[in-house]
């Protein structure tokens, strides 16, 4: 299996933790974003939305989009869970996870930015775009998981809701956001980062961090 | 039941769709997005993202994040199914509803064009930078789907994958994108509008519509 990828990108990060959570080896390729690799005729062929991540099965299958991944790994490696049983608590760790990847990810990422400075925005404005999306996100994510039993955001154990919490508030830092205000992210953040899945996944652990 | 929405929002289309396509009724509450309904208190405590849609089933549970909600019905409602069976078709059905639901729509939403405008963007730089976001985006969906079977976006019948499409080319179409470059989503389009539970869906069909 081949996982096309970039040491900072949070989605090619929440496939990396998922992999390894379920104890799954692939080859990781590297496209480097900031240099637009991922425009690449070769890449585009294999995602023609030029994100990534990519991941390539042995039987040379192609999937895009880290929860469809995700998904697919849940499915096909079932154990350990990365998803509650029940339906109603499936559909809460999903609603987390998609608060997290559809509302905030994409509004602060590298393209979206791109397109800010073309505008004219100085380089403080577009900092402080991807503040505010990862801070208002964050913040209805804390209230989310409130009441929510710990250490990880639902319960004993990961879920998907983890894998997309944790590399969210790498990049909430980055652009320096106070993640100081929410008490309970950084309780699941701690739980979910004292495991080697996670903490192997790391951007800065991987070989083409900078 | 009782769904949480507003005629325009794309996010609430979907589960409109998906509502009819499962035959399940649910009592529509309008949240009016441009008075800024979304984010009185009240409905605050249900959605702390202040988004629609919000699904609230008759045990009194919350769901929210329209794909979520999707994936409850499917797993909760199973017929007719919105995803095939094989975990490999299930990826590319959620890789494609995901590349709309997370790289087309939250980029150019109500709240983010409301950003942009608060950085003294025309409007009609505004209006662009939501063309380029639909243009871009759906180009993209236009080729994941080139070498699938149709009328649908996969195959004989609809899935989630065509629930994202329809409410996203409706945007598209708003924001002056010129769709006749996408022929493969419009023959998808054409064959789920050719519906009733699409029909029946559509924003201008909804007892809010302005």
């Amino acid at each position: 299996m081949k996982l096309h990828g970039y040491f900072r990108s949070s989605a090619a990060y929440r496939v990396r933790i998922a992999l390894n959570l379920k104890g799954v080896r692939a080859e990781q390729l590297s496209h480097h974003l900031r240099k637009g690799e991922q425009r690449a005729a070769a890449y585009l062929a294999l995602n023609p939305q030029g994100l990534v991540p990519t991941l390539q099965t042995d039987q040379g299958e192609i999937l895009i989009q880290s929860l469809a991944i995700i998904e697919w790994l849940e499915e096909t490696c079932p154990e350990p869970p990365l998803l509650p049983k029940d339906p109603l608590r499936r559909a809460k760790v999903r609603g987390f996870s998609l608060a997290v990847a559809c509302d905030i990810h994409p509004v602060q990422n590298l393209k979206v930015l791109a397109r800010l400075r073309q505008l004219g925005l100085s380089e403080e404005r577009v900092t402080e775009w991807a503040a505010w999306a990862n801070r208002e996100g964050l913040a209805a994510c804390e209230k989310l998981i409130a009441s929510e039993e710990g250490p990880f955001c639902f319960g004993a154990a990961p879920t998907i809701a983890d894998i997309c919490l944790v590399p969210q508030l790498g990049n909430a830092r980055r652009f320096g956001v106070d993640v100081s205000a929410f008490p309970r992210l950084l309780q699941a953040e701690a739980a979910a980062k004292a495991l080697a899945a996670f903490a192997d996944a790391a951007p800065e652990r991987q070989s083409d961090a900078e």
